[in-house]
């Protein structure tokens, strides 16, 4: 028996960047937060505190700002395998490398009827993902949106369920619907036209959350899911997470008053969680796309 | 010498509330958080623990919750309005009110090119906010906004400033302009359109920091103010908190390269803090409405 | 009838520092997050751009920092005065400050039973905090305690309250008694030991929150600020804010089981706001003490 | 090709829960965040809205409430592994069960030098977790500790690092380290004396990290893990995720100041990130222990 080292990775976390595109009189930003990670033979570090192997967690940084500055940004998922591939190419020991990126989104000011040139204001708090993981040469795309949050306020039902000792809640064939979707979607290639797939896939997700009559959450997360895997034939696999953000009308009763579905409180906490993936069947494998990513299922 | 009770209040505090407006197939959602404050002589529970004069923090609850159903939402002010006048008149001994409003803002899905009846997606994290005050008979209004994210890529300078011993920053006539706006404007009175000021005050501070070409952040905050107060006759003043979230450029010059002013770092601490009240000179008298108003000035 | 400027200040918030005293081989660890502001005649800068009287924020921060090094930390409301008299005595036109000071508490590790000389944990969310005003030459100081959470699993009842037609609380002679105590108490002078008078009233805020049979949260509030009084003669007022954290018992008869004060829930929101101040009926006039201070009553 | 239901789980998230023990007049309180998730076969659910495999969420958090009442908490290990064995037990199509517990630690008042009975305060933000996963009859433990932050003022050296043409970093010989710990460690079996495996695993954390000599963050992390495994044969792998939450010396001379390693700056992001398994070569198969675990390696 020994003790030994196992899995293992390093880098920057949480580099914030605003790349402003002045090439014209119409400015264009891109708002980012990226994440780098190395994988490779880093053994000495752990073992003796060798840091020949150790690319500085500094030096990830810059070259996350400069290759901004030198290629540009474009879409999340290209400026991750740009950074990726060059991370793996770098020193020979280094052979595996995860960039992370949040893209926060900015809407035009709207001044006299016409979008500004150069002001923006900040729109909601959805964000754009991506996890670029390189493993040698293989890239893998995993992209997606967290913090978007829907509700319905019909078109949900919930009944037929099991009855055990601890199982007091009522069946409904109304209740409001409401979740924060997060979505990772893995991508079978990495050479594709993200920016229109991202807006294929968020386009399906939203209006299915809208159009599906819903017996159950999971039936809309699947159903969300599917509705993007069919659009996008470069979509292998999705990954929901959909709290089931409560809704509970209050009993207006003492009072003297109906509440015909019309006053409701939210507690913060608990919340229902419901999490699954869907896939095609002939998904190509997944290798280390999944790695480290904030995990659900 | 004595050691006495000064001023004091108690309510309820962040009671979450949705009202779903079902009267026709076209839903519509208010989606608000609540607190509540009394006012009075509760002297008794403070020194002795008599509770005969504290109404407590719950029915306070049920009281918004009832009033919503008896009464629907309408404009958050007058939602305020209503409790506070209620609350003020409930009991002898209770002269003093103060409702807290915050307003998160959903749109309507669009599918298949049309918002949809009952589905909903969160916007931005800008809220819509509201302090009415009743002291007696009389009304104090504050609306506000919150967590307006602006910038600007260009049309900001700095420079003229004093240089003390500690003072090392470059004068500079082009830098990126940023910051998140609390706006707390209170109104001469309390029978008005909220909707359409709280409209129109938006869309001049929002307009205003777009169009103003800014040698100071406090030239853009007096501007953004002065503009609020010329189109709405009714806003007496106007107090404004603008932190300057600082976007730096990065120094590539190490690797080779230059950077025009395209690559910004953007840290999340310190931050300037650029704060300021514009009002009328013949305001009336602010009387209790910026009583504990998480406060600037 | 004009439009004209009114209250304003501005200045770097959250400066975060570390200040090691490594003067022996036992070393000391000062962890703080400084906010500054400046007052005075800052007209120009709001109305023309003008910003000949505008002392830089960066420098302000410069200023933190070399101060910590040429003077060290000490107790920070000292910190706070050194900074805030350097600034109004550094240009004419600045004739206020207001230095606000958090700080986070450290445990020395133990290792082999003794307290290390330089390896650290960081302790509980508590903090102590500061707000240190100049008005010229007065100087104004407000200490206090934030995010102070306590608990009393008995020893405090709640009964005796008036019933409208929203009440429907049962009265109870034993319930959980929680809060996260906010307390800010005024100085009456700003020359103090002021590391042991923080001392002694956080440990009577403390021990009387323990010691008090409780009828009432305003009750328990009260005699804390009053303990605080007592204790020191040097501190003129306290303003307390204590939420009521709310901890309900859960029903589970559903399940045929009791619940004889066992089993809690405990949400997150709503919860009983209590807010007041306790002071001396001779306390020294508060000035700009309690101006911009995050407010309660 | 098809599209197909892949892994999923579903479960009641964060559920706040107070567990006193009035067995004697020194009250004991247990204070949990509870998260259930169940595995099995629901892809009625997802595929057809058909809810008779679907345990509510509802009921789930009953069970956890009423297991308190019943059995009591204990370690959160075995409470967890309680509740995970009833829901594999409860539904034949019920397989797996995951839950997670949260634990935050509260100390007893002292009043006049004594502990007191039934009157507690919060302690710091370091909290003991625990992710219970059942896979049929087989039960897997993972116990943690989160938000653990400790600083080193010396004894960290970071050089001998490689030079690319990203590389600025200086070397130095002595910095300070701190950092954010988050371990999870896994056990070779269930039945065990999970409360003093805690206080050994936690102690071997925190003291190595005092006593190493870092010459690398890297080392520090390893040699915490290997004090843990080699006090504890129970534990047969650990992972920790360590940011180097960076403490920069600030440029004072500008000012005319040296600054000899006393005066530092502390931003928030970016910073670095250290994460490794450190392991048993004979460690068991970790089974499903790592699924939904929030995620590093």
């Amino acid at each position: 028996m020994a003790i030994v080292l196992g899995p293992n990775q390093f880098g920057k976390a949480e580099i914030r960047l605003v790349h402003v595109d002045r090439s014209g009189p119409v400015h264009h930003i891109t708002d980012l937060n990226v994440s780098t990670a190395l994988r490779g033979d880093f053994a000495a570090a752990h073992l003796t505190g060798d840091n020949a192997h150790i690319l500085t967690t500094d030096a990830q940084k810059h070259t996350v700002y400069a290759f901004a500055r030198e290629h540009g940004i474009g879409q999340i998922e290209d400026f991750g395998l740009r950074l990726g591939r060059h991370f793996v190419s770098s020193f020979p020991w280094i052979d595996g490398a995860r960039v992370e990126v949040e893209q926060y989104n900015w809407d035009r000011i709207i001044v006299d009827g016409a979008p500004h040139d150069h002001a923006f204001s900040r729109a909601g708090g959805e964000k754009r993902t991506t996890v670029v993981t390189l493993a040698g040469d293989a890239a893998f795309v995993v992209s997606g949106i967290a913090d978007l949050v829907v509700l319905k306020s019909t078109g949900s039902e919930f009944w037929g369920f099991p009855r055990d000792r601890y199982t007091t809640l009522a069946e409904t064939t109304d209740r409001i619907l409401a979740t924060e979707v997060t979505a990772r979607w893995r991508y079978a290639a990495a050479e594709l036209d993200f920016g229109a797939l991202f807006g294929e896939v968020r386009e399906q997700l939203v209006s299915t959350f809208a159009r599906v009559h819903s017996l159950a959450l999971q039936q809309t997360l699947y159903q969300m899911g599917e509705a993007a895997l069919t659009a996008c034939p470069q979509v292998a696999e999705i990954r929901m997470s959909m709290p089931n953000k409560h809704h509970f009308l209050v009993d207006l009763s003492p009072f003297g008053l109906d509440n015909p579905d019309v006053v409701y409180q939210v507690p913060d906490r608990p919340y229902g969680r419901i999490e699954a993936a869907v896939l095609r069947d002939d998904a190509p494998d997944a290798g280390p796309s999944w790695l480290a990513v904030p995990g659900f299922c």
